[in-house]
């Protein structure tokens, strides 16, 4: 296979074979990670910018650990997020960084579409960190690599992610990509946090944990923000980790190979307690160390592509939030 | 010709000839940034520290990039602007980060005078990257770069700043420097915008844009300071934009081949018209652009300079920002 | 002597012999900064992350550019310090830093301890910046460093350490150094600022500047924290400059070979008076030129040191701040 994109802007508009060419270039990248020196020239030369209108240390962290190893320049932009998606000042925020000779634009944006949208007005490459409830797909291209190595295939694996699927671009972009590999995803939570209709994209709605929790392959803990709690979306985090927290006692009732994921930082004692967390079957830091080879794979590719306008590029796909 | 000097603190004290000397070194530097490698060792191992004491991303980033491609290590302190130029923690600040090891010092202050105070205590390298209302020479080299790239020539242009010229650090900065090569310049504004007393350094004043639109070759249209809004130095912006904004109907009475330019970040609809502003009589994008050529060739200059004290360096002009 | 030490806690449980090696091979490094092209490839392809739990922009840029004259890739995560030492996302935090392949850890944390903890979590090499009122190592390593450059030797010098030496863990750190060397330590300040019972560890106790001027070879004059003054610790800043602070009139009492350090930044006209501070006994801007050599010899000895966890290395010790 030849990779043709030139921007990442969700698993969405991926097929199956392309999510699988990232992973196999992760693959080799996590190779050049394990060594004593680090670094590969692939990106020499080449300016990496992330540009962020949202705090979020981790993943920048990532992003610019990936583009150092590939011997790129990389630049931190906090943006703020004050302008909106439709607003002229991301626009003119990021033709003015290509204006300095930028190679890949990596966005996080809290409105959904706001990657997709630079894809429209720069000729730089452009890798969505996340853009609102929409999409975070090297989050989902980290955990997805993290269970293929893990179990060996993604095919015919029971899925569950769990949480306030209905906000989570991270369950969006799982669920596109765990379906195209073959998967069979279920989503977990109180009827608050699941959109209504989402069966229609074809997977499982569960409310209650407890009755899933012998046959599923893959827990998906997703991060409770607990700034929407005032919503009242679910009464108190006690009563979040009772009815979809994982718990020794729940783990009693998990397949002995089922493995739990978290994007991470952890609400320790919510989403999961620290047994299960620091627990053997907990890949969590596994994908942190995944993330870095995936994230210098999608730039690698990204980079390395011809570096055309996508201007009215027809084949990226519209931001399908609404479907859900 | 040879370049002498070890630092930038402005264009009223470079000579024509010198000013000519940084655009045609910035000449050579803005091929690099086309390359696919965008990378010379001309400064690997040395220091270059942005020492930023009023925010500002764009010029920051310019600098670190402009730092990246020439090889050199760019670090960011971002000071706090408590201190003032009087005051000895600016001179504690420099002198501590000059004790690092560091070659070139670029200074960003909200007090003018800030960055030739600097030079009396640091034998590293000293760029102004703005300060107060006295000097920022990079940016009127960049805009002046990008005149003499799309014109030719400066001599004999006709070019009009526009706006709030009495508080603008780019305004000064493009008089000395427009007027070194021969440009006749024009200011407008509202008197309350227009220092008294300008028109003895040579410029022609002008209250009203209407009046000059057909004669003008280079419109630099500064940026309103929306803060300075309630100083009640103009009624409104709406005010502002029907008296000294470029639209569409202004355009039309303007030559064919006249630039506009603006330092941006633009106020849309205010110092300009969307229409105007992504016009192609527009040169804003290429600024940005031109920008990091330009400050390459200036840490290149000054960086390869010998490095010595310039302590009571007599040909270093006190700020001229009195006279005005 | 071969290093062994994976961490660098304390200057407590380094021996002599250790501290001296450290110093050496400072000394090495500091010829490199001297260089025009001032890098080292000894840590190339190695990752270094600066995770401050406090803001400190000097000690981050000095260990920022020592790992570049090392050619690493040094990362800044700037910590919330809502985290206890006791509480789970320190480590959360620090996993996950490790997770994506980082080599050394340098941490600042406000909580005495802090550094200690993370080694026993982390296989990464961990660095204390400074730790609670601990330890701070690679300051008082600066200091002696730069006493032991002008004087030739730290033994049988008399060094006073001059403030709040019940807060400072600058303090801590020379005292525990000085002493291993061979140098006899006096602490001065009033009975509020030194804790009861420091006698013990073998240090002189002195309440009154004045008495000991004429005998002194090294003063350290700790930094006053004026946010401690509301706790009534002393009187008023012009109080404590009048019994504590170096003046010219005490430095006529004071050797001519006698050295003043200061860690910075300096209160002027407090701790030392203007002409003291850049007086020809003050080396102050020595120590910080000393302290890139100091932490390049840190980064180097640490990064070079065999990879392996040291979870329950039983010879580390335990903070010892209890025991003052």
């Amino acid at each position: 296979m030849k990779w043709t994109r030139h921007d990442l802007i969700g698993l969405d508009e991926l097929s199956g074979d392309e999510i699988r060419f990232v992973l196999d270039t992760a693959e080799g990248f996590r190779e050049v990670s394990a060594r004593s020196v680090k670094k590969v020239p692939a990106l020499r030369g080449k300016v990496v910018v992330n540009l962020f209108f949202e705090p979020s240390t981790r993943t920048r962290i990532s992003f610019e650990l990936a583009g150092a190893r590939l011997s790129a320049d990389v630049l931190n932009f906090a943006g703020s997020s004050s302008s909106t998606v439709k607003g002229e000042t991301l626009n003119d925020t990021a033709r003015n960084i290509q204006a300095m000779g930028v190679d890949i634009v990596v966005v996080r944006h809290p409105c959904s579409g706001a990657a997709h949208q630079l894809t429209q007005v720069l000729s730089a490459a452009v890798v969505n960190a996340g853009d609102g409830s929409h999409e975070h797909p090297t989050q989902a291209l980290l955990d997805i690599f993290t269970i293929r190595q893990k179990r060996g295939s993604i095919e015919g694996l029971k899925v569950a992610i769990v949480g306030d699927v209905a906000h989570s671009r991270v369950a969006r972009s799982n669920i596109w990509g765990l379906q195209k590999l073959g998967a069979e995803v279920f989503v977990v939570g109180p009827p608050t946090l699941v959109p209504r209709g989402i069966a229609k994209v074809g997977v499982h709605v569960c409310h209650h944990l407890d009755e899933i929790l012998p046959e599923i392959d893959v827990f998906n803990m997703l991060r409770i923000q607990r700034e929407r709690q005032d919503k009242v979306l679910f009464p108190t985090t006690r009563e979040y980790a009772r009815l979809f927290g994982l718990n020794g006692k729940r783990m009693e009732r998990v397949k002995p190979d089922t493995l739990i994921l978290h994007p991470g930082p952890i609400n320790r004692g919510v989403e999961v307690t620290p047994d299960v967390a620091d627990g053997k079957q907990s890949v969590i830091l596994d994908q942190v160390t995944n993330g870095l080879a995936v994230r210098m794979a999608v730039l690698y590719l990204v980079g390395s592509s011809p570096v055309e306008p996508s201007v009215g590029d027809s084949d990226v796909a519209q931001p399908r939030e609404d479907a859900l």
